[in-house]
């Protein structure tokens, strides 16, 4: 790399089905030029997150990003030259830059990193977009009470070990569903979830039946597809029960969106479905922060991080997630 | 029939598919006995409600009839023997009795009909149960706002007609679904609504797009199937419609409940799926009659009913209920 050289990912054609890594091309190209009113930064951390997919598919309400265009990530940054009011040189924020290494912004969708003793990724995690949305999700949507039984599907994931972690922390029992041994074990014995259905080998329907006979009172549901119908069809929802919908990865590379649950199910328990989009809490996010990074101070939040380091990497470690092969949060190390 | 007999309609087998008239028996067998605590009464006005069909598939959070069992209904009737603390002989009162000209209660589940100017059968339809709710399904439930579209299916139904006049009433614009041009020019020429859509022989994604282009902000869902997953799938709703689900005519007949909307276009227009039961609104009748007595004593609220004549034509008259060749409420008047 030379001074004035960039890197970056970018779209090679429109997706269809689970992305392949020649969907997308690592390449180098000219460093973006400054502009009044902008920062230039320089990326550190890069966020890969399933709802991406959603938008390469046109089926997100956020733009769908065209052939030859980057590949959409927020990222923490450090501001390299500056023509903006607000952020100087040296400053670390976090902003949509999209999966390169420069990037120019005009601030306007970016804010300072969290001040506190964590990790400077966590702003892309379980302190930064997933973390809010699993926390207003449960707060706010979802109007967790003590004693509620909660189930999350993705229960390793940013947004998943969150809303488990929010539930025991408020007194209610946590509930996961996650493919694999490995994220069951960290699931229970980390994030401190009651118990954790592990969907590639284990009934969901029958698990259920024994480990909340009663039914649930909220599911915060990241998956959409199969688990969803379990849940409604199955009758899983207790009396006046929430379906949160905040994730349709089961979706996300399916040619057409398959058909739901039947909602009939709904009128016995007086079930209720809520959407959760958390760029809704935008002017919230001090609100998380006040109470989230004292949790993660104290050491009484778990999380786990699936690093890759180099942005030659980050088309394969997109496609990982996009198989559900990540262990927790996903990340693109810059070098 | 002597002093002594009663009439009914019991069930004869299980059902499967459409009901056929030979699923039911009319019959004559001995008039019930009066314990203590209990009324007689004489059946005058009979309802026949699709939920029944519901409840007969044990697809109902109330309790499946058995072959042999009178068909559940509510009826007007006059009490002829009291041994009942509160309803004396010559009283009028709505009540649970089945499809039967004889009935005892303990009095539980009944209520005195209501006073004012009004025929007596209009408190089996749009001054009953059905008229109930769409009052706190729209008032409570869906939080109906001045200015909103209201769209809703079964539009010349007792529930669908008063979901309409209590749009218009309030300030909202109402559009109906409707099977047939009779009940689509009833909905528009007497019930008011703006507009009614044919679903029969229109599209219903095509009619909404001209009808509502910005969407619905409240879809007061009778019918559930390929009208509820258009609404939904074809990103009918409003930012922030809701979906107040309420009845689901089109599974009814069914042996297996289909596959509803796939949720996903909730999460942009943040839609909520709601349901609406009526039985948590019973402590609330006193209020719903005190709005919409006067209402219909202006002359103000339209309705229809389909009615037969003697209980010997309930079981067919049901069945053309279940195939929505009824017009309005469907009645047996007891002669």
């Amino acid at each position: 790399m030379t001074n004035n050289s960039n890197e970056r990912v970018v779209l090679v054609r429109d997706l269809s089905g689970t992305p392949q890594p020649d969907d997308f091309r690592y390449e180098r190209c000219a460093k973006p030029t400054l502009a009044a009113g902008q920062v230039l930064v320089e990326t550190q951390w890069l966020s890969l997150d399933p709802y991406v997919r959603a938008l390469l598919s046109g089926r997100h309400f956020l733009r769908q990003p065209q052939p030859g265009d980057v590949l959409p990530a927020k990222s923490v940054a450090r501001v390299v030259d500056s023509r903006h009011a607000v952020f100087s040189t040296g400053d670390h924020i976090v902003l949509e830059t999209g999966l390169q290494r420069f990037a120019v912004s005009n601030g306007d969708d970016a804010w300072p990193l969290h001040a506190g003793h964590v990790p400077a990724s966590t702003a892309l995690g379980i302190l930064g977009m997933p973390g809010m949305t699993a926390y207003f999700g449960m707060i706010d949507v979802a109007q967790l009470k003590a004693g509620d039984t909660v189930l999350v599907s993705a229960a390793s994931g940013p947004v998943g070990s969150m809303v488990g972690q929010i539930a025991r922390r408020k007194g209610a029992r946590a509930i996961g569903i996650a493919g694999g041994p490995k994220k069951c074990d960290w699931a229970v014995r980390h994030a401190r979830f009651d118990a954790c259905i592990d969907y590639k080998i284990e009934s969901v329907d029958e698990r259920l039946r024994e480990l909340a006979p009663r039914g649930v009172d909220i599911y915060f549901d990241n998956t959409g597809g199969d688990i969803l119908n379990t849940v409604v069809m199955g009758r899983h929802l207790a009396m006046h029960g929430r379906v949160i919908l905040c994730g349709l990865i089961a979706q996300y590379n399916l040619k057409d969106a398959p058909r739901g649950p039947n909602l009939g199910p709904l009128m016995a328990c007086r079930g209720k479905i809520l959407p959760m989009v958390v760029y809704d809490y935008e002017d919230r996010r001090e609100e998380f922060l006040r109470t989230a990074i004292p949790w993660f101070e104290s050491g009484q939040l778990a999380y786990c991080e699936d690093i890759v380091t180099g942005l030659e990497h980050a088309a394969a470690q997109f496609c990982k997630l996009m198989r559900g092969e990540n262990f927790g949060k996903t990340l693109v190390r810059m070098t």
